[in-house]
């Protein structure tokens, strides 16, 4: 066979993956100062071809209304010149966090005189399946270069165009640098085969981070071998308890819904204690319903507030993304940890008390990412943490859990110094 | 349907799974001193018991004979008092380490006045798919019980008597305790659609730890949607450099093959610096003969003893644990360092040199859980390491790479605490 047949027989995403594995050992012995300045190197190369990738953005924009994709799709999509600067500052914003590789996070000596060390190193390389805004593309390259690895982006085909511009900049910035252009690699196989791939290639790529809704999700988590982060899914509670004050309450749970209901971290259902309920549901209903907020209740709330709909079995499973709030009535903390356990994804929780003794119990007994006393959980965020990034949020429990940043995108390995030890 | 008929459809995976998730928040909440207490009372249990437990590892022993178990499998499956008592006095070994069950990791305060804290909490349920040696089953007990798990047990089939018998006894020990007793759930279903469900069981198990040979550790590693921790596989390096003393790298080298040649951290491949190997290789392969150890040997390698047979293309890629070593003479450490690469299962690699530069770069650019500097390859283990116990060694870089002790058992959850605060 000669090496043009097999060349043939070698799919784009495996060709990426395996330059992306070669890079990655190079990644690995960078400087901070290699890597800050291939950071600015890429914002500022982004800011120049700003208008290239503003025209790239329209084929998808074209293509998108051609297909009937609906106006807020569009939105998330659209590229303009701000947008695009919002991206290159993200990536100078990068260069000013703390560098994790090389990192000692633990040092010691055996009795037999072995001195161990316990260093940060890169992940190798991140694989990164995502949906629709570009900007994930920057982000990924820009936090996975600060941290060491490799990465092999396979975005949504609805933003191809985009991403596909925005490598080509990126790969003309690297190459001014120390950095290895093959670092990044984007799949541009718009088929669900090259997803189906990716999940496969244990010994090229070292995790992967879906990011996106909960099909994209779910298919990652359930067919990938490469081990795999899970983010993003969230139905979140708010519980009012009795103490809690009727102003702070009220502005918790206005906030955790209507900021931002898209987001993983808006809240999906509202639990209030019933004797808070028999004074003030009426008035919080109302106030969501000013809102546009339409609600969905429980027997109990439904006796207290008749207007509001009755909610399927089903509702309290749903992570609606939407101005949609369920409504349950419950009889006190234990009805309300209980709806909590059957019904979270462990995302972000939160209680509205004044009573310091329930405050500490939900704060421990709660099982998920970020669990709030008198917060709105929409705080459950990089940024917001003070992290200066954040890659996703992850809602399972092994590795990172709740928002990652750039420690969540590293491993460690064991340095051993000995002076010919043999065990015995 | 009644609920007895729907009973008859769930299967005893499910079942025990759900037991064992039930169980789980309580877990979390017990004080160290319940924890001991209970493992104490495990122990005391299996002392007194041990005479039954022989009983029903005869069977086992028994069974393995009709089928035709080699001795060496048999010996490892073979329970009497010592080894009983053993396992006894692991569980109380593990009274005395740190319980890492809430501790604060971290702990600060945002411009806004949230103060956010980063504590450590158990990671649920734990399932441990294993094979042979039933002091996993009491060891993983005790592991997960100190670390607030609760834990799903499926040992292999040839050992199905013994552990049920063990099971049994700890039950009977925690019912005495503030333990809830499904805390511990042992599979006994021996066939192989157990181990497949069990994989399959996102949201009743967080982790699975497969231990066991490399057919076992790929089928959950390529199979399982629950997040796996990956261990054991172990195909280990040790290159002498030219500069290095003779005495010390011989006797590194003996002991990192023949000390216990059937673990994952024995040596399969020695590298030698050509120069090294033209002076000393005929005596290495000498002694390694004597020792019973079976030489496979590249090209150069052959040159310089030509009594040592080739090496296939594939036994560079063999764990072979046994009496069996590859040796390939190389030009230097970048021959070395791209041969481990290629070769490397990521889990333990050893350098011995004089040379600090070398030495340096070896243990920077070799991408292992373990990377030794003029030591055995031996030492990754968690007791070794100081850990005071042992759950199994990572090879993948996700969460827990290396040994793992009781920290690696465990997740991280946020707590914060505001005073109203909302996003803008």
């Amino acid at each position: 066979m000669t090496s043009t047949s097999q060349a043939h027989t070698v799919s784009e995403t495996v060709q990426k993956a395996t330059l992306a594995k070669k890079a990655a050992p190079k990644l690995g012995l960078l400087t901070t100062e290699q890597k800050n300045k291939a950071l600015l190197q890429m914002a500022d190369a982004l800011t120049a071809e700003a208008q290239s990738i503003i025209a790239a953005n329209g084929e998808d924009l074209q293509r998108g209304r051609e297909n009937g994709t609906s106006d807020a799709l569009l939105d998330r999509l659209a590229l303009n010149r701000q947008r695009i600067e919002e991206m290159a500052d993200g990536l100078r914003q990068v260069t000013f966090l703390t560098d994790p590789i090389g990192e000692t996070l633990e040092s010691f000596e055996r009795p037999n005189g072995l001195q161990i060390r316990k260093i940060r190193v890169p992940l190798g390389v991140v694989g990164m399946i995502y949906e629709a805004r570009p900007n994930v593309t920057v982000d990924a390259a820009g936090l996975c270069l600060k941290t060491g690895n490799a990465v092999v982006l396979r975005g949504s085909s609805s933003a191809l165009s985009s991403n596909k511009r925005i490598v080509e900049v990126l790969h003309g910035a690297l190459a001014k640098t120390d950095v290895p252009v093959d670092a990044l690699q984007l799949i541009v196989d718009p088929s669900r085969s090259s997803v189906d791939e990716m999940m496969k290639l244990n010994g090229l790529i070292d995790v992967i981070i879906p990011r996106g809704g909960a099909a994209l999700i779910n298919n990652v988590v359930k067919n990938a071998s490469v081990p795999v982060i899970e983010t993003g899914a969230g139905i979140c509670h708010t519980y009012i308890d009795e103490s809690a004050q009727l102003d702070m309450a009220l502005q918790i749970a206005i906030n955790a819904k209507v900021q931002r209901p898209s987001v993983c971290n808006s809240m999906e259902t509202l639990l209030i204690h019933r004797a808070f309920a028999e004074r003030h549901l009426a008035m919080i209903a109302d106030q969501f319903v000013q809102q546009r907020v339409e609600l969905r209740g429980d027997a109990n709330t439904r006796k207290l507030v008749p207007a509001i709909h009755e909610a399927s079995a089903q509702d309290w499973d749903t992570e609606y993304n939407d101005y949609i709030l369920n409504v349950r009535v419950v009889d006190g903390l234990n009805e309300a940890l209980e709806h909590i356990r059957l019904h979270s994804t462990m995302h972000s929780e939160c209680i509205v008390t004044e009573d310091a003794a329930n405050a500490a119990r939900f704060l421990q007994e709660v099982d998920a990412a970020a669990v709030y006393h008198n917060a709105s959980t929409r705080f459950t965020d990089g940024f917001e943490f003070g992290f200066g990034a954040e890659i996703g949020i992850s809602t399972q429990k092994l590795h990172a859990r709740g928002p990652m940043g750039l420690p969540e995108l590293t491993s460690i390995k064991y340095c051993i110094k000995g002076s010919g030890q043999i065990r015995d």
